[in-house]
């Protein structure tokens, strides 16, 4: 089965849930309860990181999950053996027999604007199954909206154009975090992962090239078994690279003026067998040794043979110290060494830069670089909420003539939907007084996906949803999308809910 | 496959890596290298949390990884496909071929204590293979490692009798995030964890009961099909519990003060289902309405009913509010309701706490509670070494006559190991002279658990692990068990080693 659906073993399994949410449905079964029609909705008090928006995401894990639940034999008995001996069999009987098929599951759609108080997700069904649901759909769920919400952060620091890489894994939270912040970097705008389990499960694009530790390997005294290159258009005798760089080191020292004895020969051996490896994606790691006196110039002799053979290196990547100083500085030296042997296209080299990027080591580099890897920050604010709104609600997002977001609107499920051209009165959350709005266009955000466990309509790609976030942040208007001190996109109650909730909250104990 | 290995499908799969370390393979594989011996050392250079230490964890999901490791057909052809369409197919053969039967690890033993610059994990053998197990061992050591030294430091500011029970799943880093973080939670000295699923794969002692959901589905009305309870010795008739507690209910608010509709219907009812499914384990979740005018009287109403049956209540929970306060107060409401209703064990009910505990909060409430329910912070603060000790090392500990640890050793895997009573020059790291240490005891750090691809020796059981992991807290001094401004604990380099780094570092390029 594993193989058949590669997903399949990275979804979640039935007893990934909090122990309480089994104790809660045999409390539910023992009271004659557990067929009761509930409803559990997600949503979030906070934007994470300080922020006005966040990105909804997690939606295909969801249904990955749900689609597949069922409580296999062990699962039943490993649940007997934590619950109290006495527990009536009957009761594991239910379990055994239960999956999905009675629930339904409202959300907004993948990679959706989300904002404070708006379900991300509703899921209704047999109060027994959806609270077993409920802490795996929260974990899915949150984990996900996270993540991408911290990629379209990113993305908007770096503007559309520069290639944002992820390259988070070994700092991941475990092999499934790993998995699932690759993922969802990529829906949030990210371009490429390092994480090659994220291309193959998921088709994340995935890109990397070498470590230090590939270039401290060689010493420089390796002898390659074949050092032969052909050249790129098939056409002509095979050339010793090894040698042919050697020459082009010469050359390039003299340029730079730098003695040919002073970048490192294993730093030279390591890129030559890359380049033996990859001659049409050759990157230097340049920060091994020293940048200027051994990187730079070993990079640029590779480079200048290769492209005698007809070959373009593809970029450069600096790991350490002062990234957007020395990037400066490379471009001026590809610059001059380009114009020094008629090599144009080397001016142009990509330069990327990696090492602890942060929002504000982002906002610093992305004048400049064209390509830029980090890893998301796993700074979880969101703040599960205690207290809901009562009652089955619906979510409806109101937009301007211009297709910019005015609010989100709140109603009870019951209520007709707001109308476009017609004016509303609303309770925006917190303020003492209704305002009134008309929207120019109205769009239902709670779509609904899966009826009594069958998929309504098939789920947008990773891509699609990818390109769905980056249309949704570009209707946002730039008060919001500021990453900080944003002024907080306003979600609104109607007449209707605004007064229940009033009713409720004054008859109800403190 | 899955069923009969149930830990089989947590563990890493082989392509969980970065892209860079395939590219690098094939580099080194076109350089005629791949056979060649290589080793890589995972350490980190900086306490997380602040602190002077940090426990070792995840050498067991290495292993697993490691026992296992082998590219599918379906793993080359996704590697073939981000691969440059030239590549030698004899390049993929190869990689089809290779597995962990030649790969060496030693270790520090599961829940160690770790001092920055010691190796966790030495990995040797060809490097080919060694490349491509980089992350994914990094992966599983790094954050298994964070996760438990989070717990090891909550258990110390708790003090060894509390029970500290991990509920972090809902906000974990995906599903497996949270199946890392509540197993290693465990592991670093937690009693429990809501997670059921690291009760079922991993054997970690599992706890729960009922969350505000449960208490506000009740309204009151509800009829329960079976309202009987038989009493606790099996003894005697059995008895409609509803009943039985609506009588003691007005005992209660008479005694409190209180008016008999003061507290929730709802809320009692829901407890009244609980009782009837966990007779034996009843707890009452005290704060959904008001504590001391509903959740308490309820709680007393249910326990005291339970109690004229046989029966003992297990605990009480608080999850917001000022969590010590309430606490206190309860215990005295506790106290005065067993004497007046001649129910001494009434006094003694455990009294739990949750919500949004941290270090600091976790410090206050340590003083008065005895039971509390957290999750880690994902503080990642582990820096991975760029710049790394040179040649293959042996590591060492140093204890004094009292068993205390004096300071950890890194020497030349040559040299002869440091001898109990003997006097020792070594260098701390980061001083510039040498001191003499004369310990009464040593011992060796890393052991080997691989060789060629072979377990040595049996891998400890996890609650093995979690007794070493405090048995080793224990020996450290106070000074460096602090949480804030530590002593740091010295790490020191035997003088061939220091020697070396000495020349190293004079002849390298900066």
């Amino acid at each position: 089965m594993a193989e058949q659906e590669p997903e399949g073993r990275a979804a979640a399994r039935p007893l990934l849930t909090d122990l309480y949410q089994a104790t809660m449905a045999l409390g539910y079964w023992r009271a004659g309860r557990a067929q009761d029609l509930a409803e559990f909705e997600l949503f979030f008090r906070h934007c994470p990181f300080g922020g006005a928006f966040a990105l909804a995401a997690g939606l295909r894990d969801c249904v990955r999950f749900l689609r597949t639940f069922h409580l296999r034999d062990a699962d039943v008995q490993f649940l007997a053996s934590v619950l109290p001996p006495d527990t009536d069999p009957a009761f594991f009987e239910h379990l055994r027999a239960i999956d999905c098929s009675g629930v339904t599951v409202r959300a907004l759609p993948e990679g959706s604007l989300a904002f404070p108080g708006v379900p991300l997700l509703q899921v209704s069904g047999p109060l027994l199954v959806v609270q077993l649901l409920e802490t795996p759909l929260l974990c899915l769920v949150s984990y996900a909206s996270l993540i991408a919400t911290n990629a379209a952060r990113l993305r908007l620091i770096a503007g559309p154009k520069k290639r944002l890489l992820e390259m988070g894994l070994r700092r991941a939270q475990g092999p499934d975090g790993g998995l699932t912040a690759s993922t969802y970097s990529y829906l949030g705008g990210f371009d490429c992962s390092s994480n090659v389990l994220a291309g193959q499960l998921r088709g994340v694009p995935v890109a990397g090239t070498l470590a230090h530790s590939f270039v401290t390997s060689f010493s420089g005294t390796e002898v390659p078994p074949d050092p032969m290159l052909a050249p790129a258009a098939g056409q002509g005798p095979r050339v010793d690279l090894a040698t042919l760089v050697e020459a082009w080191l010469e050359r390039v020292c003299a340029h730079l003026g730098l003695g040919v004895q002073e970048p490192h020969p294993g730093e030279r051996a390591a890129f030559v067998a890359y380049a033996l490896a990859f001659p049409r994606a050759f990157q230097g790691l340049l920060d091994t040794y020293s940048v200027r006196r051994s990187g730079l110039p070993n990079f640029l002799a590779v480079a200048l043979a290769l492209g005698e053979l007809g070959y373009r290196a593809v970029g450069v990547r600096l790991d350490s110290g002062d990234l957007l100083q020395q990037a400066q500085e490379i471009r001026g030296l590809f610059r001059t060494t380009a114009a020094q042997f008629q090599a144009p296209w080397l001016q142009s080299v990509p330069i990327a830069v990696s090492n602890n990027i942060d929002e504000e080591e982002l906002a610093r580099l992305a004048q400049e670089l064209v390509s830029v890897g980090g890893q998301p920050r796993m700074k979880l604010t969101e703040d599960p909420e205690k207290q809901t709104l009562p009652g089955s609600k619906a979510a409806f997002r109101l937009l301007g003539p211009d297709g910019t977001l005015l609010l989100d609107v709140l109603q009870l499920a019951e209520e007709p939907p707001p109308r476009a051209g017609q004016e509303l009165r609303v309770w925006p959350r917190g303020a003492r007084e209704p305002c009134t709005v008309q929207p120019a266009q109205v769009e239902q955000l709670l779509q609904l996906w899966v009826q009594q466990g069958q998929l309504c309509e098939p789920l947008p790609s990773l891509a699609e949803s990818r390109a769905f976030a980056q249309l949704g942040l570009s209707r946002l208007g730039p008060d919001h999308r500021r990453l900080e001190q944003p002024a907080p996109y306003q979600v609104a109650l109607s007449e209707k809910l605004q007064a229940l909730l009033h009713r409720l909250s004054a008859g109800a104990p403190q």
